[in-house]
């Protein structure tokens, strides 16, 4: 991996940040809220900002960079799909219950469901977010799916996933919105009490993390090295270009091999 | 360019969808609210979502994809970059003239400024995106200003410009969150009259802008082709990997050659 440093000292910042994003929305909702239970009132809602800020946010965007990391590479790429994707999958559970508190929550209350834009961005989120599991676990660890298919969709299935992580954060900062202008009465949100400065706070948080994860993610030269490349390192032999390393299930040689792979092997990009 | 067509479209139906967006909110300040004035009352308050998603979301959407219009590439290197800071610059002042509205909107009617999340965020993107302008001058404009500090600063320049823009975007979802919740009282919000359902959509269609935008912006296939193919493509000369084919003041040979340059010139990405 090129820029390895930086890499591991962004990657430790990013995760403190959403660790502190974590510890932030646990105090709004146990120190400035009600607390937590499932009773049909206000804290079984707090089960809504606490699990989308730790499931929907903090482990969605581990999930995004777990194959970034270099203590994972001696991992072959099967597992860490099967990581990848099931860190998805417990990310979005605790994004479905968290929407069941809050519907939960409406229906006690006589609060109608689905009339606010942070409502609609919300549910369209976790819809996608269950379409890019199912497309992604049929292309992607399917063992029929051809390499043809893999090829095709990823640049679609890795865009998609940045969008709907992106649109996640955008969805709870209107939240936070929401639930500063409702519950704050005495004083309001606009006389800046000391649970408004601090969800503020918050949500720039949330902001910095999703800002990190998709440096992140976005940066060439941090990509995992091509399974060609790590089975050459591996053995201490010149990688052949086009072999194939692993036939286990649903495992493919990389189609979208790395800047780094291509340098090493002097395979240019097209 | 690889993919001509499925560009073009996918162009076509961005710009149609922020045109879309900036007359829904046209509609909204003209006829759900009170029109436009600059008399200290609601009608001023009315330019800052105006001027928002016209100008700071509609117009730094072109600012950013300007460079992959395919018939742009006739002018030269140095022409684009003109006209892509022009047009970042016409954005900035339209969004500084939002913030005025806003902010002189606060002080007549003695609502504090400063207070709420949105505009945390809101004020944060246009401090970055004035300082985004001066460096992107300094660096890419500048005549003096070295080969290798445009090299190693393109990638922030891109990551930083298409983070502001999703942040913008952030930012007028939770004004619109705000201003349904404040203005609208019998019907409130919550019981959706027909002025939440059409700020709802128009939402949903600022989001459909961005992704289409960031979709363009990040497809490597679709990047404008380097000088040295353009200047071999006109010439009808095989293009020499190295030639510089403009030396116009802050004009550079391109320090990321586009995957198409390097095929058709056989140049490695290394």
């Amino acid at each position: 991996m090129e820029n390895h440093k930086p890499f591991l000292v962004l990657l430790f910042f990013a995760f403190a940040i959403g660790f502190i994003a974590v510890v932030f929305v646990l105090r709004w909702v146990l120190h400035f809220r009600e607390g937590l239970a499932w009773d049909g009132g206000a804290k079984e809602f707090n089960w809504h900002p606490l699990l989308t800020v730790t499931g929907f946010i903090f482990l969605q965007g581990i999930a995004i960079v777990v194959y970034r990391l270099p203590w994972t590479w001696k991992c072959s790429k099967l597992m860490m799909k099967f990581i990848h994707a099931g860190l998805h999958v417990l990310a979005f559970i605790l994004a479905v219950i968290a929407l069941v508190a809050v519907f939960d929550f409406h229906n006690v209350q006589n609060i109608p469901n689905m009339y606010s834009l942070h409502s609609w961005v919300g549910l369209t989120a976790v819809i996608l977010f269950s379409l890019q599991i199912v497309l992604g676990l049929c292309i992607f660890l399917l063992p029929v799916s051809p390499d043809y298919l893999r090829s095709a969709f990823l640049p679609i299935h890795v865009f998609s996933g940045l969008f709907i992580f992106t649109t996640v954060i955008a969805a709870a900062l209107m939240g936070i919105t929401e639930k500063l202008i409702f519950s704050l009465n005495d004083p309001k949100y606009k006389d800046s009490p000391a649970e408004a400065t601090f969800v503020n706070v918050l949500g720039l948080l949330i902001i910095l993390f999703g800002s990190l994860i998709l440096w992140i993610a976005t940066r060439p030269s941090w990509k995992r090295p091509s399974e060609q490349l790590l089975h050459a390192l591996h053995s201490n032999q010149p990688a052949s270009v086009g072999a194939t390393t692993d036939t286990a299930i649903g495992e493919r040689p990389d189609p979208e091999p790395t800047s780094e792979a291509r340098r090493r092997t002097g395979k240019s990009e097209e």
